[in-house]
C-alpha cells in the first residue's frame, strides 16, 4: 500500500470520527466513542475490500456488511455519506423523529440488511446471510462489525459454531476489541488472543492486528478473501474514543456525545469532505433458485386422525415442490416437528441449526435477507430461547415463518418444560406478527401455505397428538379469518376455540345439545389477526363467549379475544391453562387444566 | 481400584440401564438410550465421589448434581432407588399422574435443585450454585451432567466463559457424549477432542476419556477434584443405549421406550438390587451469610423528578443493608439499571454477568438454590434474551426477582431494538409470576422492598426518564393492589394506567376535567396479581375502562385489566403501541404512540 494510499485511510478515518461526533453531538445522544474504535477498520474496508454498488442496493453481487455493534450508527451513517450514498444534512437529522438514522440501524436505510441493537446477533444474522450465499452460488462476502463486549453473548458461539464447521469463508468476522464495554472493561480486555484461542477452537481462520493500522487491516483483509473453508476472524486491538484524548481509552465515556464536540473535532483535525470510491460488485447473474412447481397439497379424509404436526410436514414438501424460495431450518428435533419430511424430500434446501434456537431463527432471518423463503421448526416451548431474535426480526420487518411443534399440556407425559404455554403470547406480542393455530390437517396445511406469502414474523403452532381430520380439503381458510363449527338460532353462548381445543368445544357443544343447550363453536384459528367480525356477531347474538385454550391464560387466545371484543363488552369467560402440570397422559392434562370437553360443559352451565 | 470395585461399579451401572429400561416401559415413554450412555458416569459419581445426604437434602455441605440433559431422567430416578431414596414401586411410577417422577426431574424432588428437560439450562445453573459455594465458603461441588448435542447451545458458551474466567474449580462438568443427538449424529460424533479445545479455549481442565471404563472415569472425577482455579470438564466417549444390542448406538432410537424390554434386561444381565452408599458430606458449618441490618429506604419529595430506575438503584442497596441474603447480578449495564449503587455498596455481593443474559438468569436461579435473594438487572428488552430461563424458572417454583430498566418508547432516541415493549406480556405468561410497574420513585423503593419476600419469578419494570415523585415516602402498596389517583361521583370514565403513563393520566384527567368531563385515574402498580376489586369497583361505577400502556397491545396492562373485568363485560379500550418506532424525543415517542395526555383525553372523548 502506498503512502498515499495510507494518508487517504487515515484522512477516511478521520472523517469518519469526525463525523460521528458531530452527528451525535446535533443529536445529543449516541455513541461516538464506540463509533471511533471501528473508524480505521472501516475506512480500510469501504476503501479497498467491500464490494457494494450504493445505487443499486438489490445488486445480487453486492457485498453485505452488517454492523452487529449497532449503536456504532454514528460510523455507518458517516460511512454511508463518505460514500455518497446521504448528504450531510441527512447525518446531521440522526436520531430525530421521522429521520431514517435512527439511534440504531434499521432497514428503513435500503443498505441496511436487519436492525441491530441487541448485540450478539449480527453475527449470526451474517452466518444465515453466507448461507444463502452458498445456496444462490454468488460470490458476495459477509463483513460482521462485532464489539468485544458482544462476544460473551451465547449467540455468537452458536454462530461460531456453526460458520466454523460449515466452513463458511465467505463469512468475515471484525471484532472491535476497544476493551471497554458500557459498564467497565470488558472481560479479556486487549488479549486478543483470549478470543483466537476461543474462534481458532470453532474452527475459524483467526488474525489478531492493530485496529488503528490500515496497513495491518488492509493485509488481514485480504487474508480473509483468500482463506478457503473458514470463516475469517479479525481480531483487532483498538481504542475506543480513538483520537481524542478528553474519551481515549476512558471508562465512563460510552453512549455519550463529547462534552466539547468542537474541540474534539479540531483535535481531530478538522472536519473533512472526503470522499470513498467504493469498488462495485463483480458482476454476476441472477441468484440460483430451485425450480418452482404446481402446489398439490396434502388431503386427509375427513374423520381420520391425524397430527397437525404431520399435516405441517406434508404441505411444507408441497410447499417446497412450488416455490423454490422455500428453504427450511430445524433445531435437531426435525423427527418431531415433522419438517423431516422437507429435509428428505429437499436435502439441499434442509438446514441443520442442531439445538441453537437462537441461530436457527437468525438463519431464518438471514435467508430471507437474500429473497429466500424460509420456514423454522422445533418444539413451541423452545422458540422462547430465541425471542430476542424474534423480537428483533419484528423490527427488520423480517419475513420469517415459524413453527412450532408439541403446544401445549397435550403433548402428555414429557411435562412442562417440553409444553410451550407462552408461545401465542410470545408470538402475538411481536410488531407485525401473524399467529396461527389450526386443529386438523387439512386446515394446517392450507395455513401452512398461506404462510409463504405473509409478509413480517408469521407463526404457525401445531399438536403432538393425533386430532380427528373434520375440514374437507381444499376448503380454505384465510389469515383473519375463523369457522364456524356449530351455530343456531337458539345459541346461548358462544364457544371459541383453536388447535387441540376445537375438538374439546365441539364433543363440549354435543354433550350440551343433548342436555337442552344449544351453544356455537367458532374455530379461532387464526389468533392474529383476528376475526373480529365474527367475535363481534357472536357476542351480540349469544353475549357469551367461552374461550378455551392449551396455553397460559395470559396474552394468549383469551385475551385476544378480549381484546376484539373489548368496547362492545360481552361477557367472557376464560378457560386456560393455570397450574403449573406434571406428566400425566394427554386426556389427563386436558382434565386436569380444566380445558377438556368436561371442563367447558361445566363452564357454560355455570355461565348461563 | 480393586478388582471388586470394579465389578461393583459395572454391576451398579447395569442395574441403573436395567432399571431405566423399567421405568420406561412401564410408563410406555421416556429416555432409556440416552440413560444407558450415562450409566458407568454416573455408577462411579454415586459410589466414589459425590458427597450427599439424601435423608437431609437441606444439609448444607451436600454437593449438588444437576442433571442438564434432564431427558435423562430414567437414570435420575433409577440412581434415586439404587441410593435408597425411593423405593422399586415409585421409581416404576415415572411418568404416571400425580407421580413425582415427571418425564423431566422438577423440585418436586427434594433432591432436584431446579427443572431441566430445556437443554443448555444446567451448565449456566450450576454456575450459580457454585459461584454461591464461593460466597459461602462452604466446600460442596456441583457436579453437571449433559449431553453432547446441548453444549451447541449458546447458554453453555457463556457458562463457560463466567466459569473459566472466573475460575470455579468447585465446579465439574461431565459430558455424556453418545454421538447421537434425537435427529441423527451430532456435529462432532466421538470426536472428544473438538469438544476439549473449545472448554480448553475458554479456560477449562479438560479431560477426555471412555465413558465406560469406571477407572477411567474414576481417575478424572480424582482429578477434577484435584484442580486447582479451573472447573473441569470430563469429555466421555459413551454409546448410546450401551448394553443393548437392538438400540446401542443405533439412530432412531431416541426417546422411546425399548421394543422388548424383557430381553434388553436379560441382555443386560437380569435385574439387580444393589444398593450404593453415597458418602455423606463433610461437617460445615452454616453458610456465610452476609450481616443484616435495619430496612431504611430513599425517600424522596414529592413533586421532585427522579426516575423510577433510579428509585430502584437505591433502593436496592438499602434492602442489601438490611438483608444479608441478598444479592444481585446484571448483565454489563449496571450504569443504566442503576444496580450500580449496590455494586459500589457490596461489592463482594455482585455479580457481574456481562453480556449474557441466559447466564444472568441461571446465575439468579443458581444462587437462589442456595437460599440467597438474588435480584436481576438489565434493560426490559434484553430480559427477551433469556425467556427461556425465566420459564423454567417458573418450572422451577426459583424465587427470583427480575428488574428490568429502559422499558418502553418513553426511552426516546435509541429507537425500537433498546425499548422493552414486550416485557409484561412475556413475564405475565410465566409460571407463578408477579409483575410490578411502578410510577415513581417511592413506589418503586417500596416494591423493590417488597421483592425480597415474592415467591417465584417476580418482575419489576422502571422507566429510564424522570417522572414526578406522586406519593409520599412510607406510603404502602401491597403487591395485587393498586392506588386510587383520580375519583368522584361524577366520573364517566376511568383511565387504569402504569409507569410512565400514570403521569400521562394525570394530566390527561385534568385537562379532561377543566373541559367538565370527569374521570378517575387509577393507578394499576401491581399488573399480577392484579387489583379485581378496584377494577369491578371502576368498571361497575364508571362502567368504562381506558387503559393505556407504554407496551405493545398484546398481553400487558390492557390485557390484564380485560381478564380481570371480562366476566362483568364493561367497555374497555386500550390505548397501546401499536406501531414501530423509531428515534424521537420520549414526549415525540409518546406522542406518536397515541399514548401521551393529549391521546388519552381524546380517546375519553371519543368514548363518551
Amino acid at each position: 500500500m502506498s503512502e498515499r494510499d495510507l494518508r487517504f485511510l487515515s484522512e477516511l478515518a478521520a472523517q469518519l470520527r469526525v463525523d460521528s461526533v458531530r452527528s451525535s453531538a446535533a443529536a445529543g445522544s449516541g455513541h461516538p466513542t464506540s463509533s471511533m474504535s471501528a473508524a480505521d477498520l472501516m475506512a480500510v474496508l469501504f476503501a479497498c475490500h467491500l464490494r457494494y454498488d450504493f445505487q443499486a442496493p438489490d445488486n445480487p453481487g453486492n457485498d453485505h456488511l452488517i454492523f452487529s455493534k449497532g449503536h456504532a450508527s454514528p460510523l455507518l451513517y458517516s460511512l454511508y455519506k463518505a460514500a455518497g450514498a446521504i448528504s450531510d444534512e441527512e447525518l446531521l437529522s440522526f436520531r430525530k423523529r421521522g429521520s431514517r438514522l435512527e439511534g440504531h440501524p434499521t432497514p428503513d436505510l435500503p443498505w441496511v440488511d436487519v436492525a441491530t441493537g441487541s448485540l450478539g446477533q449480527g453475527l449470526p444474522v451474517g452466518v444465515g446471510v453466507a448461507t444463502a450465499g452458498r445456496l444462490e452460488r454468488l460470490p458476495y462476502r459477509v463483513w460482521v462489525l462485532c464489539g468485544d463486549s458482544e462476544l460473551a453473548e451465547g449467540s455468537i458461539w452458536e454462530a461460531a459454531e456453526h460458520a466454523g464447521v460449515e466452513g463458511l469463508a465467505n463469512l468475515t468476522l471484525i471484532v472491535d476489541i476497544n476493551r471497554l464495554g458500557q459498564h467497565g472493561p470488558t472481560r479479556h480486555g486487549w488479549d486478543t488472543g483470549a478470543y483466537a484461542r476461543r474462534f481458532g477452537a470453532f474452527g475459524w481462520h483467526t488474525i489478531e492486528i492493530d485496529g488503528h493500522d490500515p496497513g495491518q487491516i488492509d493485509f488481514a483483509m485480504n487474508d480473509a478473501c483468500n482463506t478457503r473453508r473458514r470463516p475469517t476472524a479479525i481480531l483487532a486491538k483498538t481504542r475506543k474514543g480513538e483520537g481524542v484524548l478528553e474519551v481515549e481509552n476512558r471508562e465512563g465515556a460510552h453512549g455519550k456525545p463529547l462534552k466539547d464536540p468542537d474541540k474534539a473535532i479540531s483535535e481531530l483535525g478538522g472536519a473533512r469532505d472526503l470522499r470513498v470510491e467504493v469498488l462495485p460488485p463483480e458482476p454476476t447473474g441472477e441468484p440460483f433458485r430451485f425450480h418452482d412447481g404446481e402446489l398439490t397439497l396434502p388431503a386427509y379424509k375427513v374423520g381420520d386422525k391425524v397430527a397437525t404436526r404431520t399435516g405441517f410436514g406434508a404441505a411444507l414438501v408441497a410447499v417446497g415442490a412450488a416455490r423454490g424460495e422455500v428453504v427450511v431450518v430445524d433445531g435437531e428435533v426435525a423427527d418431531s416437528t415433522k419438517a423431516e419430511a422437507f429435509a428428505k424430500e429437499f436435502p439441499e434446501r434442509f438446514v441443520e441449526c442442531y439445538i441453537a434456537e437462537q441461530q436457527l431463527v437468525a438463519m431464518a432471518v438471514g435467508l430471507q435477507v437474500r429473497g429466500w423463503i424460509p420456514y423454522g421448526a422445533t418444539f413451541a416451548a423452545f422458540f422462547t430461547r430465541a425471542y430476542d431474535f424474534i423480537r428483533m426480526a419484528g423490527v427488520s420487518r423480517a419475513s420469517i415463518r415459524l413453527v412450532g411443534s408439541h403446544a401445549g399440556v397435550s403433548i402428555g407425559e414429557d411435562g412442562p418444560s417440553q409444553m410451550g404455554l407462552e408461545d401465542l403470547a410470545m408470538m402475538r406480542t411481536v410488531y407485525g406478527s401473524t399467529v396461527l393455530y389450526p386443529c386438523d390437517a387439512n386446515q394446517t396445511a392450507a395455513l401452512t401455505a398461506a404462510m409463504a406469502d405473509i409478509s413480517g414474523v408469521s407463526y404457525l403452532r401445531t399438536t403432538r397428538g393425533d386430532t380427528p381430520v373434520i375440514y374437507q380439503p381444499g376448503e380454505r381458510f384465510p389469515v383473519g379469518g375463523s369457522s364456524v363449527l356449530r351455530q343456531s338460532a337458539e345459541d346461548r353462548a358462544t364457544i371459541v376455540a383453536a388447535g387441540v381445543t376445537v375438538h374439546e368445544a365441539l364433543a363440549a357443544a354435543d354433550e350440551l345439545g343433548r342436555e337442552g343447550i344449544q351453544v356455537g363453536v367458532l374455530d379461532m384459528y387464526s389468533i392474529k389477526p383476528i376475526d373480529t367480525a365474527a367475535l363481534t356477531e357472536a357476542a351480540t347474538t349469544t353475549g357469551t363467549l367461552i374461550t378455551v385454550e392449551d396455553h397460559r391464560p395470559e396474552g394468549g387466545l383469551g385475551d385476544a379475544v378480549l381484546d376484539a371484543v373489548g368496547e362492545l363488552g360481552p361477557r367472557v369467560v376464560k378457560l386456560a391453562v393455570r397450574d403449573l402440570p406434571g406428566s400425566a397422559t394427554p386426556e389427563e392434562q386436558l382434565a386436569d387444566a380444566r380445558i377438556d370437553r368436561h371442563a367447558i360443559a361445566e363452564a357454560v352451565k355455570r355461565v348461563l
